[in-house]
């Protein structure tokens, strides 16, 4: 490739496939260029660090995980109590069918996100955000009654944690993970109604 | 020591320093026989294999958790809400104390119960029959209304668990810990009313 056609999205694919080929602890800038037949210096022109691409790469996944978020959210003029079950399923769903399919790439991005707090930071904050409008929207319609969103918010995220945090992973394979989510969302539900 | 002098709790509590000392992988009855200065063939008269020894130094450990636990329930004819609180309230501090207060000996212990996934699912079921008792209480007392008290002792103890499952220990030590754990609580006991 040459490289003005090399893009930051094109080098983040690369670097990608090189971290589920190599692993986290042994992919290099070197490798990345290599995968896509250009010069390390021209990767470096994009990302000024190894630290920089490994915090881009970590973006991207955690704007994957949001993304499917997004749409579950997108023209809701909806009753806010099922759409609430939703998000929360779907974020549930989306974290356990990642780590089943493919539980080493899981684990690589784990750790990765393990090694930029800022970006996990930022990560929870919108989707205590998210949360957050879902809950205002159902105090406006009356079907939720609460002190405080924010705090219902991360309350909630804390709560069904277990389905979503990877810390649980080894957890999600289990049979009765669909039931065990519904159950605590039944719950959930009915205390902020 | 003589060996007549050896108990099964002397033996347990030398298995448990021997392990602080040498740590889960490299802890042998030989190592504990001499702590205790007796034959390894006296402890073996005990306890029939090293894995015999330790799964009672796990089963241990998990009583030592529960017994705060049954002291707050001990004498309840107290209202089920703030008792149920308290019960959660009490298990969560306890696994934070004790993985803080001595992190090493509190990871030794959780690869410990790692290895005996029985112990594990026993310490769970107990947990489960207090909590159902407490929540059955509380419907007799017409403060909680659900379709199932061990469906919902289920949901409170995934729901709880950031706050008391080793797996979230790192986290334990942030100062929202106690906010965040209260903060669920309420909007849990709000589920269940």
């Amino acid at each position: 490739m040459p490289d003005h056609a090399l893009t930051p999205e094109r080098i983040i694919a690369a670097a990608e496939e090189t971290l589920r080929r190599f692993g986290p602890a042994k992919a290099t800038v070197v490798d990345v260029a290599r995968a896509l037949g250009v010069s390390h210096a021209a990767v470096y022109r994009h990302f000024p660090s190894k630290t920089a691409l490994r915090e881009a790469v970590t973006s991207a996944w955690l704007s994957g995980v949001r993304q499917p978020l997004e749409e579950v959210r997108a023209g809701s003029g909806r009753p806010a109590a099922p759409l609430l079950r939703e998000w929360l399923t779907v974020l549930a769903h989306q974290k356990r069918d990642r780590a089943l399919r493919d539980p080493e790439l899981f684990a690589t991005y784990v750790a990765l996100v393990g090694e930029s707090s800022g970006a996990v930071e930022a990560h929870v904050s919108e989707l205590v955000a998210d949360l957050t409008g879902i809950i205002a929207a159902g105090v406006e319609q009356g079907v939720f009654r609460v002190a405080d969103a924010g705090t219902a918010a991360r309350a909630l995220l804390n709560a069904t944690s277990p389905f979503h945090n990877p810390a649980y992973a080894e957890a999600w394979s289990r049979p009765s993970f669909e039931q065990d989510l519904q159950d605590v969302l039944d719950l959930l539900l009915r205390g902020l109604s």
